[in-house]
């Protein structure tokens, strides 16, 4: 068993200010071989305005999955290595080797977002000492990380770092789907999964704002969910009448933007579709190129990997693009960026509250009965590692 | 047969300023059927702003076809009516007619554009009277149309009906994509189709102004024609080596924006992804999201109605969006429209050119064998109407 932080420096003899932590890598082999592991780091001592952060919780979110295991073949995913220091090889189909050329080689630390206590604080940083705080930026998957301290969201007092582990991707990426909506000069919108943690904040946000939502769920169950945290449409494709609910729904409300995290099949362009058939219902006369009304899907996950198809019997007037949170907010500007921060940070027990079925270790997040369970990316299943648990 | 207008104004005894031609008309019938027709209809008056003119040539482009055929089957349609006066019937697939809504029991008027004579001109277009001139506005299957004299391009001297007949729909979508792309902030273009008179333009005006353009034909012949005037990147999709050819263009010329008339299979998710290897060439470090350059790829016809399959291998900054050149002129705006239209009329006879395999008449256009060959839309065979020939 690894020692606690404190003692390791001490026993090991080094200087004081190097401490070492575990650290989650993703390493994609020339010979097409994933391998994940955890490797012993020293962890950089923070400059002036910089901290440590001791890392208390951290998502495996869709987004931290793309690089974890890549296009890798999990199913055929082998376990080494001990208990405390375990191995994971899997291999990478040789023709989704291509697109992994650019990290061949590069040992990489995984996790975007995560939050805990400040251990160490560069001099115009003091005022951080002791707080817990949220941060964004890669490598959080580690039992130490030093950020800056302007990257730093300092959580509400008596809130802990699992009510802060998912302060940025989510809550941002649903505030961005809502500000798309408004600067796309939009009404209303339409999300996919949206049952998802991502899709419950959005259901959220948009009864605060008053903004008519879509939701678009797989089951009955994921529909109850939401009607019960107040959602008032609702479209369960798994039913008979999907298509004409969905068609109701966006009549009513007017939605002309959808969001997607499923990306494959058919499901966006059955949205592009219903959005046609909605506009078509006030057309006074025939256009033969379809409304002229703007449809716009906007696909930011990737549930489902095959391809997305396209029947394109809406017109001309659409538009289906990939949407990341970070472009967006490039877009914005850091001042926008700002307000969003802080209100995430406001609302940060109500609207923006993560919910998570399991807490794993750095080693357990390596388990493969674990992974597997966690690479099914099911609603309702949210996985949080505590990189200081059992070390 | 019928007479000429002049005659036949005299013969029927009616006032001299009915003037009645015919007009080929496109119905779709609640039952779900297509029914194509000629009318003798009555050509309005001009009124002070507005000139009447002789229609000598009207092409058929494949934007004229979506409203002339719909989605009718005319694999199973029927000719009835006589040899003057055709009647095409087809049927349309039950799953289809819904899109059909807006225009069920209207009969439509059918022809973007065309060319021929000013025969009569109102008190303020005088000026008109007697000139060839080429308007855009549907109805141009038909003897005689008026339109308003501002919608009126006067051709330059020596320049026939035939030679101003396409004088708007392919030479302003031609010079609306290199607008596009320099508007949109790229540096090259990719078009596909690009042996088509549209294609052939836009390798001219790609040669005048210095941009570089990849074009992406479907047959060794089509590659040929383009050599021939000048195309530097021609990628054939019938070769085995297109998609290194194509992303090898893609590298020299870094184009990441294309225009794709064909619209169906996996052709602009192979130009995608070939763009995406193209900026990924360059790139210094792995990103999990794909690069960072900014994909476009503009559908702006459906010569294969198959669904759009994107294959998503090119990370998130991409856009798949339909492409209209009335939108496109609207966003420009009057003044900008007029400088591209100048354009067109100064290099009608060069950059603008269009050649016709085929001169036909109304009622030859509802031949069922006439029609099958330009139902084909194949490259090369481009068929003009003379509305005025036979009658």
């Amino acid at each position: 068993m690894l020692s606690p932080f404190a003692d390791d420096t001490l026993a090991s003899g080094k200087m004081e200010d190097v401490m070492q932590g575990l650290q989650l890598r993703s390493l994609v082999k020339e010979s097409g071989e994933l391998e994940l592991s955890l490797q012993r780091v020293d962890t950089p001592e923070p400059k002036d305005d910089e901290v440590m952060i001791r890392v208390e919780g951290t998502p495996i979110n869709p987004s931290d999955i793309g690089l974890l295991t890549g296009p890798a073949d999990m199913a055929h995913a082998k376990a080494s290595g001990s208990k405390d220091s375990p191995v994971v090889s899997a291999p990478i189909p040789q023709n989704l080797m291509r697109a992994m050329a650019p990290r061949i080689g590069q040992s990489m630390p995984v996790g975007n977002e995560g939050a805990g206590t400040v251990i160490k604080a560069g001099k115009n940083a003091q005022n951080l000492m002791g707080k817990k705080v949220a941060a964004i930026g890669g490598a959080m998957y580690s039992q130490y990380r030093t950020v800056r301290a302007a990257d730093c969201l300092v959580l509400p007092e008596g809130a802990s770092a699992k009510d802060g582990a998912s302060c940025f991707v989510n809550p941002l990426t649903a505030l961005a789907m809502v500000a798309t909506m408004r600067m796309e000069g939009h009404k209303a919108l339409a999300h996919t999964a949206a049952a998802s943690n991502l899709g419950q904040m959005l259901v959220k946000i948009c009864l605060k704002d008053g903004v008519p939502l879509v939701n678009i769920v797989r089951k009955p169950d994921q529909a109850a969910l939401l009607k019960d945290i107040g959602a008032k449409y609702v479209c369960d494709s798994s039913s008979p009448n999907f298509f004409e609910d969905l068609t109701s729904a966006l009549v009513a409300t007017n939605a002309t933007i959808a969001f997607d995290a499923i990306g494959g099949g058919r499901l966006g362009s059955q949205i592009l579709t219903a959005m046609e058939i909605a506009a078509n219902k006030n057309a006074t006369s025939y256009s033969r190129y379809g409304s002229t009304t703007f449809k716009q899907l906007y696909i930011y996950g990737a549930l489902d990997t095959s391809p997305t198809e396209l029947v394109r019997s809406f017109g001309f007037s659409w538009s289906v693009a990939g949407f990341l949170l970070t472009p967006f907010l490039q877009k914005i500007g850091p001042e926008e960026g700002a307000k969003l921060r802080a209100r995430v940070a406001a609302e940060l027990k109500t609207t923006f509250a993560s919910h998570y079925s399991h807490t794993i270790s750095l080693a357990e997040a390596l388990d493969l009965n674990v992974m597997s369970a966690y690479l099914k990316r099911a609603t309702g299943d949210k996985y949080l590692i505590d990189p200081n648990k059992g070390v």
